[in-house]
C-alpha cells in the first residue's frame, strides 16, 4: 500500500477529520471486509508493533484491535498502564512526555482507552489522550475515552451503509437514553451524534430530564446538522422520537451529576437510572418508526436497554456493527501507520 | 493443508470424537513434532486469531496454546474474562450468546479454561463451555475444565505411543489418587480414564475410600473397556493396582464432598488429603509393576504425589508428555480451524 | 543468519561475556538500527516463541522485548509467574527444574525480570536466574534483576559509541547517586560500573556515605579499570566527580540497609533518600564537566534525580538509549537463539 495522506494523523474524535478522510476509511474497511485475508492487506504492518494502552479493561476493543494488527501482519501489545509508574500529583514517576517519546521509537501507533472510572471529572481522559498526542511521533488512536469513541462511530456508519445504502442523507436517527444498571460513559453516544450528523442524518436525542450530554458536543452536532440541512431535536418523551426513525440507538448513559464531588458516583447513578423503567427499547416502540434498524455499540444490557425481541430481531445489526470494529480499525491503522 | 473433515468441530471431551478422528490428531501431531517448523505447517493459521479464555490462570496451558498458534503462523490472544462484564445472576452484563457470536466474527477458534475454584458445583464449567459452543460459529476447545481435559489426554496417548508403541491394547494403566496439598480438579484423570480405555488399555483406578470420581465418567470408562475387551477395576488398596502396571499415573484429586454447601472447600479438602501419606508413588511401589512408565499431567507436586526418584527417573515421561501438549494442540487447531 | 558462536549462551551479567562477544552484539545492534525492517533480520526467529517472565511488572522492558521478538519474526509471550504455582518454602507447587525443562521444549529463549520488592535479600533474584539457567536448555536472559541489567548496560554503550565515537578509552563516567522517592534497585548502576569499565572508561562513583553498592561489583569494576589502565574512584562529595566528566549518569538507588530484617524497607529508604536534596543533577553541576552527555536508564524521576533542563537538554541522550534497548535485545536474541 502506498503511504497515505492520512499517515501520522491522530484519531481522537471523528469531528477532527474531514468527511473525505472518513469516507476513505469506510471504503477501505469495506474492501478489507470483502477480501479479509488478501495479500494486499496482510503485510501492511508486517513485523510492526502497535501499543494498546488499556487504562480501562475491555474485551471487545482489545479483541478487535489485537486481531486487526494480526491481520495486517503486525502485532498489538496489550499494555496495562497501572504498571507504568507514571508521575502523578502524589507519586514520583515518569512523565507522559518521556513515555510517549520512547514509545514512538518502538511502535507505529498507540491506542489508548480511558473511561469513566479512571478519571475524577469528565474531560480528563480526553486531556490525557491529547497530552500523549502532543508528545508522540506516531498516531494516537482513541480506543474509547470519556468524550469520544471514533472507531465505534465508524463501525456504526459502515453498518448503516450496508443496510440502508451509502447515502444516509435524510435518514432519521433516534439516539435514546436507556434504562440500565451500568452508568455508562458518554463516549459512544456522543461520537454517534457527531458522526451520524456528518453523514447528513436527522438526529433526535431522547432522554429523561437531567441526562443532558456535553453541551459542546450538542452544539457541534447541531452545527453538523445545519451544514447538511438535516434536522436536530432533543426530546424528553420516551416514545416521541421513535416516530419516523430509520435507525434506533438505545443506550444507557450517566448523568452530568456523575462526578459531583470529584469522583464517579456509580452507585448513585445506577440507583437513579433504575427508576426510568419505561426507557427500554421494545417492539411496541419500534413499531412507531420507519421499520427501523436497531443499533448498539455493545455489550448490550438485554432486558434493560432493549428487549431480547428487538436485540435479536431481524432489524438488529448489532453483530455486523461489532464485526465492523475490526474492519474500520484495520483501515485506520493502514491509513495512519503504514509507510 | 486442505480443509479437514474435522473443520468446525468442538473439542470438549475426547469421548465425543470417534477413534478415527483422535488417531488423525495423533498422527498429525507426530508428524508436526518431527518437522516442527516446516513450511507445511507454518502458514496453516497465517494472520488468524485464536482466543484463549482463561477463567483460571495457567502457565503451561497458556504457553503451549500461544506457542501452537504462533507456530501455525497465527496469533493467540490471552484473555481474562474477569474483564468481560458478562451477565450473571447478580449483575447486568453481556450474555454468552452475544459474546460468542461476536468472537466468532473475529477469531478462527476459542479455547476456554475453567477450573474448580471458579464454579460453585461440579459440572458448571462444562455447562459454560457447552453454552459457548451452542452460540459460537467457530470451534470451542477445552483448555481444561472441571470435567475434562482433552488436550492433556491426547498428549498422554502421544507419549505412550512413542514409548510403548502404537498398539496400546492390553497394556495396563494404574490411575492412582495421590497424597498432596492441592485439592486438584478431576479433569485430567477423568480424561485419562476415558481416553486410555478408548485405546484398549486395561484401567485400574485406585483411591482411598471417599475419593470416587464422577459416576458417569466411570460408567463410560467401563463401557469403553467392554467395547475394547479390556479390564476395568477400582481399588482402594494403595499397592494392589501397581501389580503388572505398564503405566502409572499418580495424581491428587479432590473428593466428591468438595462443593458441599455450594462453594469449594479447599482448606477442608487439603486437610483431608494430607492424612493419606502412604499414597505417594515411590520406587518401591513401582517395582510391583511391569517396569512401568511414570506419567503425570504436571505441574507435579514432588514429594507428595510422587518421589523425586520416580518423577526424575528413567521411566518418567513427564517432559515428553508436556511437550506433546504443543504438538497435539497444533494438530487440533489445524484440523478444526484451517480452511 | 548462520548459527552464531553465542548460540545457547545465557546473559545474566555482561561481566560473564568476553569483550569480543559484547562488541559483536553492539555491532549487530548498530546494523539492525540502520536497516531495521530488512529481510536480513525479520525471519531470524520466524514462528519462534520467546518467554518473558515478569516477576516484576515493567512497561519499557516489556515493550522493547516484545517488539524485538516481533521484529525478528517471532513472538514474545508475556507471562506473570504469580500464576505459576511454583513450589515455595510454604506452599506445594512446581520446581524450577520442572518449569525450566518444559519451557525449553516450547521456546527458543527465556527472559526473566525480578527486582527488589519480590525478594527478601539482595542476591536472591540472581540466584533464581541461575537456577533457571542451570535447568533450561535455552538461553536465560536477564530482563533486569536485583544485581544486574545487561541489556540496559549494552544500550548505554551503544548510545555512547554513537555520541562519543567507538573508542571510549579515557572518557570519564560519573555514576552518581541521586535524590529521589523511589528506593531503586542496584541493577542498572552496577551493570554500568562493570560494563563502562570494560570499555576502558574512567569510572567515578559518587554517593552520600551509607549508599555503598555491592562490594563484589566494586571489586570487579576496579579490576576492569586496572586491566584497561583506567581510573577508578569513589567520592562522597556531590560535586567533585563532575569535574572532567564526559558522561554523567544520575540515578537513585537504595542503601545496603534496605533489606535489614529480611524484607524491603521501602518507606524507610525513601524517607532517608529524601534528605539528600542537594544530590540532584542540574545544569550548574554539569558545567563542571567536559560538556558531558547525560544518560539515564529511565524512567527518569524528573525534579529529583535530575532537572528538566538537563534531562531535556541538548546533551541528554536518554531517548536514544531507550531506543537502543530494542536494538541490542534484537541482537542478543539473534545471536543466542537463532539456529
Amino acid at each position: 500500500m502506498p503511504k497515505s495522506e492520512l499517515f501520522g494523523k491522530d484519531l481522537i474524535c471523528t469531528q477532527e477529520w474531514s468527511k473525505e478522510e472518513l469516507v476513505k476509511v469506510l471504503e477501505l474497511a469495506e474492501e478489507m471486509q470483502k477480501d479479509r485475508f488478501s495479500p494486499k492487506y496482510t503485510s501492511i504492518l508486517k513485523d510492526k508493533t502497535f501499543f494498546m494502552f488499556f487504562y480501562n479493561p475491555s474485551v471487545r476493543t482489545r479483541q478487535s484491535f489485537e486481531c486487526a494488527a494480526t491481520e495486517l501482519g503486525g502485532h498489538a501489545q496489550f499494555l496495562e498502564p497501572k504498571a507504568m509508574r507514571l508521575k502523578t500529583k502524589k507519586t514520583a514517576g515518569e512523565t507522559v512526555e518521556d513515555a510517549a517519546k520512547i514509545m514512538s521509537r518502538y511502535a507505529c501507533g498507540i491506542g489508548i482507552r480511558m473511561l469513566e472510572d479512571k478519571i475524577t471529572r469528565y474531560g480528563e481522559g480526553d486531556e490525557l489522550l491529547r497530552e500523549y498526542a502532543k508528545w508522540a511521533d506516531v498516531p494516537i488512536i482513541s480506543m474509547a475515552h470519556d468524550k469520544y469513541h471514533p472507531c465505534q462511530g465508524l463501525a456504526d456508519i459502515m453498518g448503516l451503509r450496508k443496510h440502508l445504502g451509502k447515502d444516509l442523507k435524510g435518514k432519521k436517527l433516534l439516539l435514546t437514553w436507556a434504562h440500565g444498571a451500568l452508568a455508562r460513559s458518554w463516549c459512544s453516544v456522543q461520537e454517534a451524534a457527531l458522526l451520524y450528523s456528518r453523514f447528513g442524518m436527522d438526529v433526535t436525542i431522547a432522554h429523561p430530564e437531567g441526562y443532558d450530554l456535553d453541551p459542546e458536543v450538542i452544539k457541534a452536532t447541531k452545527k453538523n446538522c445545519e451544514e447538511n440541512r438535516a434536522k436536530f431535536e432533543i426530546a424528553h418523551d420516551v416514545k416521541e422520537g421513535y416516530k419516523g426513525a430509520d435507525v434506533v440507538y438505545s443506550r444507557n448513559w450517566m448523568s452530568p451529576e456523575a462526578y459531583r464531588g470529584g469522583e464517579l458516583r456509580k452507585e448513585e447513578e445506577i440507583e437513579r437510572a433504575l427508576k426510568y423503567t419505561e426507557w427500554t427499547c421494545d417492539s411496541e416502540k419500534m413499531k412507531l418508526g420507519n421499520n427501523p434498524l436497531f443499533i448498539h455499540p455493545m455489550p448490550v444490557d438485554r432486558g434493560h436497554e432493549v428487549t431480547d425481541e428487538v436485540a435479536s430481531g431481524p432489524r438488529s445489526i448489532i453483530y455486523d456493527v461489532a464485526e465492523n470494529r475490526l474492519h474500520v480499525q484495520k483501515a485506520i491503522m493502514a491509513l495512519t501507520m503504514a509507510k
